[in-house]
């Protein structure tokens, strides 16, 4: 069964915290993480009605990483308007057939004005655009959580692939781990120039994602690098 | 090419109001219909950001009879707790089966409190259910609009039966009218009492709806009608 988290990504406006819990409720979704949340606004939202069980569960956190630290998908959610785009595209309709039966997801949404940064984004596998007109593409948050929602929901996830079995998904965190220990290697053996440069791990971050690892191969990677670390440390 | 009217019953909340027509500018619809909006959330929605052309568009009537019109199919939408279910219930993902290439469609939806009066329901051909669960399933109303007007968009109508080709739809305003002469037959000879009694309407109206004639035998019907009308009143 995919269990799916909805993270809201510094959200300015009570009555949309409330409403995406109450969307949530609607369909049976549970699991709300708010990453930053401002402080006016998520206590204001606590008492929306219809979702007080989600908001009583819900989760405040200082970052992305955090909030997507036990998940094993990443998608971040996008509007048509976004110009770069370094990650694989999904329309809304095709995410059932890019989510196995046991993935753990993370569905992220931006500030209300902003969107997702790039560093925000740079924990997505994959960019999910919710198919809005080009006159018109900016949704409300919580109508965009209510579409999302529903979407996940209407249809059962596909069955999973080889690659992605249950035992080959990689919690973000282990890939965040994998990740700072190999941007350590790289500067140690002067791939990386030292200072670390903004966008450095963003890139390194976005690479592993796409490499998207089998649990096997993460750990064989893990290795890899823990050995290269060693041997650089006592070269010294 | 499918058109499609959101008519919204005695909506009672402007920012619902507004957010249920930027969801419609979202997903490219831009007929929107109000039947009795309360006064004053009527004029605060009309700055709603976003959404300033459906909503300087969109018209207030003050019955579901003229807002369907010149629809060829009506939808009421409900939650799942309704109780008495008198016309055949679609879930949401099916409506793209259920509707036709050329039709005009008006989608109702209730107040916020209420849902749809059995009077507002007796104009609809199929009452549509929105997927929520069962634990929670009352959606915020400018919700329901997003996640309706998305499914509408998801998938393309269906191609069309024999029954509902083009020449086949009968607007509400014709069938409303072949009620209104065959009440009054039915009245004249007796088979209904008088005065009136509540629901009378209603009850005709829903049998027409399930009869569901095309153009053809509409014709023929209302020629009946008018036939047996003359018949009754040179009688006396």
């Amino acid at each position: 069964m995919m269990e799916c988290r909805i993270v809201l990504v510094r959200p300015r406006n009570p009555l949309n915290i409330g409403a995406a819990a109450r969307a949530m409720a609607n369909f049976g979704f549970g699991d709300l993480a708010l990453v930053q949340p401002y402080g006016a606004a998520w206590r204001e939202a606590r008492s929306a009605v219809g979702a007080e069980a989600v908001l009583a569960a819900a989760r405040a956190v200082d970052g992305v990483a955090e909030a997507v630290a036990d998940c094993t998908l990443v998608i971040g959610t996008s509007s048509a308007a976004r110009r770069t785009e370094r990650q694989p595209l999904i329309s809304l309709p095709e995410i059932a057939s890019r989510v196995a039966e046991t993935e753990k997801v993370a569905l992220l949404f931006g500030s209300e004005k902003t969107g997702l940064a790039n560093e925000q984004l740079s924990f997505c596998r994959y960019l999910l655009r919710i198919p809005t007109e080009l006159s018109c593409p900016s949704m409300n948050l919580a109508q965009a959580v209510a579409v999302c929602c529903y979407e996940l929901r209407r249809q059962p996830p596909a069955a999973r692939d080889a690659q992605q079995s249950a035992a080959g998904q990689v919690p973000m965190a282990d890939i965040e781990a994998l990740r700072a220990e190999w941007e350590e290697v790289l500067r140690a053996s002067g791939y990386l120039p030292t200072p670390a440069r903004p966008g450095d791990s963003q890139r390194l971050r976005r690479l592993l994602l796409r490499l998207n690892p089998s649990r096997r191969d993460f750990m064989a990677l893990r290795s890899m690098i823990a050995q290269i670390a060693w041997k650089l440390r006592h070269n010294k």
